[in-house]
């Protein structure tokens, strides 16, 4: 059984990501990242309830809250407020984390080589997204060429994107064809008990679920 | 005068190479990486000391101890010795932290795309060193392509490595012609007030002096 660390936000897209890493037949070793964003408390208890979902024996939960003196986000920096609305404007939008996915993935790329896991699950989405560059398959091919790079040469390690040609609600359809936990997941980029559904991440969600003709767990 | 970021681990190639920088012409800004190693604190101080020298009005230092929890590596984890005496040995060395130095590169390309950086300086050695993976050209190659397809359009980020081909002991005959302050650089990997001068790193400095006839500033 091939050994697979899956990247888990805990929000729906990490989720059904979980459950396509487990559709490959991999053993899941779960890595969560707390970047100072600011939805990180409840972001963290979808990781353990998803983790718990999934009997994961093998999970880290680093600290990255380094990204708050970085700041130039809306997520990480409280002084720039959440957007409302946003989601149509093809921007770059201010939630973009600059780089966040390459620091993600080293850290991933580290711990892979030292509990021997050879594939990297990251549920990134391209194609139906808030236009992250570090979203997109071609830099994650240049990430896969830098991991061959810079580890030593018995290491090789995959990353998978299950995810990233789907539109949300597709993801969605497969997330309950996989009978993946969504309704353990968390989307909202603010800090509330509720979502706000009004956040680009919201919107997209409940978007998402409109479309795939299903209603969001969550907010039943 | 182009803003460029210079890795400092507060060791000699690193200060080596912020005299490159300051050759060049650049506005240094300084990041340094706790990343658990034992000497860190040493460290630290040296950092400090360095950018005093240097007049470097911004500083980012970065907490990465989640290199203790995911191991490995005789730097990061307490149970594993550094060896002695081990330097013509070619295999990878145990003191290889894995993946490290592209953690290092993502936050501070991360940190780049922020404050408008548009060089990156590390003091990474190929030819003359331990012979860890993410030190070689052909890493960095691959870190500036991931860069340019995980960053903003409009960001334009290059990883200079100045000292990349050069042997220990041309290192320190260019930190004595630029005026490096050599004398405040610490390259112990263990964690004394003095360097035990039998570790590889302590090996590779003194016979780097040595074959440059120059005697070591710390050592007077």
């Amino acid at each position: 059984m091939k050994k697979a660390i899956v990247l888990v936000s805990g929000g729906m897209d990490s989720c059904v990501t979980a459950s396509c890493a487990k559709k490959d037949g991999c053993q899941l070793s779960f890595l969560h990242i707390n970047y100072g964003q600011r939805t990180e408390r409840r972001e963290l208890k979808s990781f353990n309830d998803i983790a718990i979902f999934f009997n994961v024996k093998e999970k880290l939960v680093v600290d990255m809250n380094y990204f708050n003196h970085i700041g130039g986000s809306c997520l990480t920096d409280l002084k720039i407020p959440v957007p409302k609305d946003n989601i149509d404007n093809h921007e770059i939008p201010v939630s973009y984390v600059p780089f966040r996915n390459a620091n993600i993935l080293s850290v991933a790329t580290s711990w892979a080589e030292i509990i021997k896991a050879k594939i990297i699950y990251i549920g990134a989405v391209e194609e139906d997204s808030s236009g992250y560059p570090d979203c997109r398959r071609s830099f994650y091919d240049a990430f896969e060429k830098t991991i061959k790079e810079g580890t030593k040469p018995e290491t090789s390690i995959k990353i998978m994107t299950p995810l990233i040609n789907l539109y949300k609600k597709d993801i969605i359809k497969m997330g309950v064809e996989l009978k993946s936990p969504l309704h353990l997941t968390w989307s909202c980029y603010e800090n509330g008990n509720e979502p706000c559904l009004k956040c680009d991440s919201c919107i997209l969600r409940s978007r998402g679920f409109k479309q795939a003709d299903i209603t969001d767990p969550i907010l039943t």
